[in-house]
């Protein structure tokens, strides 16, 4: 590659001759690791031309340069970075040297240290991937999605994949959403009452802002998503765990609030299914608080089993309901595309604040999945999905069974993980960081609850991703370490 | 298209028989328009078996239903909706039909009521469309950029495409900004002082959402972008507007401020440049009030003239300017890709931020960018584009001459567009109204300001989206429309 002239600039208030300051910039460039060996720099003349000095006083920098070895001279083809340049040093210098700005002052709001975790980046190097919510490459539909985004760039597409939305959606994969994904769900709405977001985490988001202020209650599942409790605690509203059973949340239990928030057809994260029963309670209880309910369905593609119960929101009569979807589970993380379905007044709001936080998700990805939704290659991917979990889950749960594991939480109608109970004493973070040398990854569980001092042993294992030939091997690991770790128990607990 | 059987749910709290539950369904599925004349229905035994109930209480039900001519039989091959099927009213039935909610009270924060104004989405059927910010189809490189975007979804590139980021940013992205857009800016950085965002309306959101709180101030430009000031009202923070000259912000003007909101390349909207020695002015002002500066430079690629002076942030020796750059105006405004850099402190916040409200910019978008411009097509575009919006510009400016129409500001080396003041009297509202009629598409500038009784004669005219030989006759008809409004005034001005 070659080093364009508009990289270069003088600065009139610079020391020194204008070759010298030639000559900085260059040799900074090169020790900063801008340019690199064996680039090309521009022409003695574009140079000269570009920084208004004459054509001589760059040549003689270059010169210089040739003679310090930090550039080569290639005869008529002009001058390189040379091949023995000094090197960048491995951390570079601090630009800029000295930051005068006070930053702990400077910055109004904090939004650094919540608590979602860090996950391995690497995860698909561990052999025993036991990880939530990443895509198995082996299962997606590569091929269709290709096939999807092409046609989307097609030029008869050209103004769907450029315009400037503003604050409006794409209407071919809103109306495949209202006509085909909603009412498998027993959900009949309205294009004024959908909105789409950047996934589903960016539909809490909105949520969250438009119905909460920091007068206002929140009532939260306990365990629950983390990445819920870091909105809500950004929100500065304030937050009321409700303990969740083998039913999910119990609404005879849920305090006065203003909104709840809800994960019914598979609670996040013991992933266990709401009753129908309790479905309608949860909504008497909502309504003798007079409090919305925001429904975040998460994973109801991932029903295998047995076809899911309607949502909460398909029982809604009052429209105190706030459905959140997401394609992110079924299609893959990376897409970030999700949508919330509510009341008209509630999804005016929200579109406002989206359009002014980011005004739209980006055309070509919207019509991209409404093609490949319209297309029928989603359906067949769910079966496919479908069909490969469900085996991975009958694999799951006989080694569990094989191995003494205790199973604390299951949906009743698929799901793509396991709530795990390690035996009393046992901290699932040491377990985690042990395993992890065995090429095993599993999830400790600590981060799920929003309250001080939490359970300590209890775990998630998903089998989103992990082949089922390999789960055994995984299954038999994890209970050698929990044997290991009861008989030998790290130093410091 | 066919009906699953998965979109039917019994609800059992429902009155009436199983079959009447059944026909009803499908009747309003029908007449709320999900269900469209010609669909097939699911069999009878699938129906059946997804409900749990007898077949022939389907099949009772699916004769009724052929009777009323909702549905008609093909022999063999099942039930469709019948194509005399009643239609759904224009105007669907409201859903749900009565909305228990007091959303006047349930709704925490309000985010509607705007500035930013809504512009005509059919804009480009309007023969003389001087509109701002959109893509002129005939000037992207759509070949390269799909060939890029195949790039990126490549088996190879799965990984990137689908993996969840949480807060990171595609890293061969990042590089490309860091050593070629970065630099043609004077701009040197380190990959943990950018953020790649969605647009730069997203990069001045986080910005305004970390750095001001209720009692913090933000000195603006006046006239400024209508979407800054949006943000800034949704901040909650004091806004202190400054006059701008024909030079730009005036520095010494600035009053005693947290953040100052400049446009130094081209003034949004007045198109003019801040020359070198008031930014070091301004950078000085900054220091003396211990300030930061937020520099959105979102149009520093459209410099066809000459090459644009270096970025606030190169001279900014104290790490106080936070930079906005943004791939919309070259590429195209529904891409959604944009960028910050700034000092760590600052972008380990917004990242935290960006994390919580959106994770990040969706993969492929990140990469699709990331390849067109590292194989130098996206410097072949801006060097296309630059030299039609020059012509444009050449004709622009004849043609305004001729017709005595009164550039109020234009860029120094380039830009998009100029602001035009009409003469005193005449309200560029009433102008726009009655040019659209003659398909004329131009903006009126009162919604710029960001104070009470704004001037109502300012107005924006863009180049970068009208053909050059549309130019003449376009200017023609506002100045001819100019004429006409100060003859015949609308009558309630």
């Amino acid at each position: 590659m070659s080093i364009s002239a508009e990289t270069f600039f003088l600065d009139s208030h610079a020391q020194g001759t204008l070759q010298s300051q030639i000559q900085q910039m260059i040799a900074q460039g090169i020790l900063s690791g801008r340019f690199a060996r064996g680039e090309k720099l521009p022409s003695s003349r574009k140079l000269a031309q570009h920084l208004g000095v004459s054509r001589i006083t760059v040549t003689l920098a270059y010169t210089e340069l040739v003679a310090s070895d930090y550039l080569s001279a290639r005869g008529r083809s002009g001058y390189y970075v040379s091949d023995t340049a000094p090197e960048p040093p491995a951390t570079p210098p601090q630009v800029p040297k000295s930051d005068a700005v006070d930053w702990s002052r400077a910055i109004g709001q904090r939004f650094t240290g919540g608590v979602t975790p860090d996950r391995p980046r690497d995860w698909s190097r561990y052999r025993y991937a036991f990880i939530y919510g990443q895509t198995d490459p082996a299962l997606f539909d590569h091929a269709n999605w290709r096939l999807c985004a092409l046609k989307a760039l097609g030029q008869k597409d050209f103004t769907a994949l450029t315009t400037d939305y503003y604050d409006q959606d794409d209407p071919k994969l809103i109306e495949f959403i209202l006509r085909h994904t909603l009412p498998r769900r027993g959900i009949t709405a309205r294009p004024d009452q959908v909105l789409l977001t950047l996934g589903a985490q960016n539909a809490l988001w909105l949520a969250a802002q438009v119905l909460l202020t920091q007068r206002r209650i929140a009532a939260v599942e306990s365990p629950c998503y983390p990445a819920l409790r870091d909105i809500l605690t950004q929100s500065r509203c304030h937050m009321a765990p409700v303990d969740v059973d083998a039913h999910g949340l119990p609404p005879d239990r849920i305090p006065q609030a203003d909104v709840i928030f809800t994960t019914p057809s598979h609670q996040c994260p013991t992933a266990t299914t709401m009753p129908l029963d309790r479905r309608h309670a949860l909504l008497d209880r909502a309504r003798e608080l007079d409090a919305l309910i925001v429904e975040d369905d998460y994973e109801f593609e991932m029903s295998f089993l047995s076809p899911p119960s309607p949502a909460l929101k398909s029982l809604d009569g009052d429209g105190r309901v706030i459905y959140v979807g997401s394609f992110s589970k079924s299609l893959f993380p990376g897409l970030r595309l999700g949508y919330l379905v509510g009341s008209e007044s509630f999804i005016r709001e929200a579109r406002a604040l989206r359009a002014s936080v980011l005004r739209h998700p980006p055309g070509h990805i919207q019509r991209t999945a409404a093609y490949f939704l319209s297309l029928g290659h989603y359906d067949a991917l769910i079966r496919k999905m479908g069909r490969v979990l469900a085996d991975r889950r009958r694999v799951m749960e006989s080694a569990i069974r094989e191995h003494g594991l205790d199973i604390a939480g299951s949906g009743a109608f698929g799901g793509s993980s396991f709530w795990m109970r390690a035996p009393d004493g046992v901290d699932t973070r040491a377990l985690t960081t042990r395993l992890m040398d065995q090429s095993v990854l599993i999830e400790a569980g600590q981060h799920f609850f929003p309250i001080a001092n939490p359970p300590t042993n209890f775990y998630r294992l998903a089998y989103s991703s992990i082949p089922v030939e390999r789960i055994p091997e995984g299954i038999a690991r994890i209970a050698r370490a929990i044997a290991d770790i009861q008989t030998n128990p790290p130093p410091s607990s």
